[in-house]
């Protein structure tokens, strides 16, 4: 999508082979730089410092890192390594796992000598495949923006989200706003409500940006706001992304999108979750099997903002020392949730439509 | 209640009659400073601009008002001026209103040439009825506290709030806090979840505060995290205050506030709402007919925290021109609240309930 008018993606290989380029999103929406990652220990840390976040973009960072690992140690002994090394960065995407395993399984079968450019071919397979996945996304949900045009009668489809599950989050396109940029390609006028997403102000840095530059018209509120606009019934629909989806359709999201599901229940507003296939996790029965990630006080206690001035400062937002709690992510319970958008169609979330859908 | 070891108030009149001194709640949690308003002008001036901010503290801050008023005008006409400039401070605290019809009624009955002490008097008058009032709060509180300490069986209750209804929100004690304030006085063991309350973040400033200055155990969290620690049953109760309240026990609170109120209800949890009787409407039949207060944008781009080296600054933190919206409140319908403390005893959050709490 745009980024100062010009089509950008959020990670892709150096034409001379140097590493894999990706955006660094830690310093959206104040500083657009890009960085290269030039092995594993960069590729790790990337994920784990979430210069890359998303659980689409985590999974295809972390097959460019198996490629770029294989660069300087191909041997089975390498690959172990940069998938355990991967692996552990952050806990709760399923994609993660899913994108290490697929690059592991292709790479045994591939002979030593051959592998960093399997690798680096494979990676490349991968990130195409994302976004075509998040286009075919993008029309299974615009039929759903079209559904919410016909029931409000007129003006614009006013969609709420939370977090950046934008395509910033992805390779390109998103997955909670593929739709949204199909219904502005296909001239349907929308208007999306962006939920800031305290602690790391996804929402406000990532989403607002995006949507900005993409110019889509979009509002931004504080968290606490969503579930107020729903009652004064402001939003016609909720879409929001998902780090796992359990196999009765608990979605596991950003710290947050409970409450947000709940108030679109108690208003009675669409509440949607759009993800690949890729986020479903068979083997765990139920969402309160996720593990949940916590993650540091500061992100809590500190925030990091640009001066009057345009200089990037960090500063503390509570009292000194003030104990804080981080848990990154919540589960909302499939009962809550009007459906998933996949690449593969809209899918109810209960056992059995999700079991329909992996053999689909 | 405490700071810096000492015992404090949130408001008070300078013994030398200069004028009334408040604590600027802007500052805070970075510095602690008083203010000296000294007129009219400086009251409505300390209301709009959150200098002063709860619901109980506007009312005796608009009293002080009034007397502060009469010293320079105390004819009908400078009454009548007086009560209309405060009154435009903040649309949605009724203890506004009632603290100004209290004032006016009385000063209509008083000759001109009393106006100024009998006005400074009955602003006095109303501020030890705050105090008194919040302590009976919390001892009604109080036993809601020993009621979940006894369900839990060991370990500390503990208690979700939202926003600053704290002893900062009032004269003294608070109104959601004065139970947790009773229960640390008695020994029992309380740990107080504290929501940060985007977009002023008055949990993290003042909450986090005043808890810390009065040793009592906390931790902060961000709203989105609310939900998921009653998902894991890590919350026993909720307390949070109140600005009005209509007729049929819809809460009108800070923003986000009914958020909390369906993760409660969803997960099984208590919820209560603490207020004096002061902050009833009972001119409006529902929640819906309260004015909502929509504040500026800037407050959702733009936040203020210290920098390492101490030095408070306001930075942005959305991308440039990311137009926002702000409302302030929003209102928990009566079906979620568990109940009312009053400073009259617990009552059910229905028309009936609240009509014999209101002759009571």
């Amino acid at each position: 999508m745009l980024i100062d008018g010009l089509e950008r993606r959020t990670i892709w290989p150096d034409p001379e082979g140097a590493g894999i380029f990706i955006l660094d999103q830690t310093r959206l929406p104040h500083v657009l730089s890009s960085v290269l990652m030039r092995d594993l220990d960069d590729a790790a840390r990337a994920i784990r410092d979430m210069l890359v976040r998303g659980a689409p973009l985590i999974g295809v960072t972390a097959a460019y890192g198996v490629a770029l690992a294989m660069r300087d140690d191909a041997s089975d002994e390498g690959l172990r390594h940069a998938a355990k090394k991967l692996g552990s960065t952050r806990p709760t995407a399923v994609n993660l796992q899913w994108a290490l395993s697929r690059m592991t399984g292709f790479l045994s079968g591939t002979p030593e000598g051959s592998r960093p450019g399997a690798a680096l071919a494979m990676a490349g397979k991968m990130a195409a495949e994302d976004v075509a996945c998040n286009e075919a996304i993008g029309e299974y949900g615009l039929q759903l923006i079209r559904a919410a045009r016909d029931k409000r009668g007129g003006g614009p489809v006013r969609i709420l989200t939370h977090c950046n599950a934008g395509w910033l989050a992805t390779v390109d396109w998103g997955t909670a706003t593929a739709p949204i940029y199909k219904a502005q390609a296909a001239g349907l006028e929308v208007h999306v409500f962006v939920d800031e997403t305290r602690p790391r102000n996804q929402g406000a840095s990532l989403t607002a940006f995006e949507l900005g530059q993409q110019g889509v018209p979009h509002t931004l509120i504080v968290d606490n706001a969503g579930g107020h606009l729903m009652q004064q019934g402001e939003v016609d629909l909720v879409i929001v992304g998902a780090d796992r989806i359990a196999g009765n359709g608990d979605a596991c999201n950003k710290i947050g999108t409970y409450l947000k599901a709940l108030a679109a229940r108690d208003c009675g507003i669409p509440f949607y979750v759009a993800a690949p296939v890729s986020t479903f996790d068979a083997s765990l029965a139920e969402g309160k099997l996720i593990p949940i990630e916590e993650r540091a006080q500061e992100e809590v206690t500190h925030i990091s903002g640009a001066t009057a001035g345009g200089e990037v400062v960090n500063v503390r937002i509570a009292p000194k020392d003030t104990p804080a709690r981080n848990p990154a992510f919540d589960v909302t319970p499939a009962r809550l949730v009007s459906g998933i958008i996949t690449e593969k169609g809209v899918f109810d979330a209960n056992a059995d439509a999700l079991a329909s859908l992996l053999k689909a």
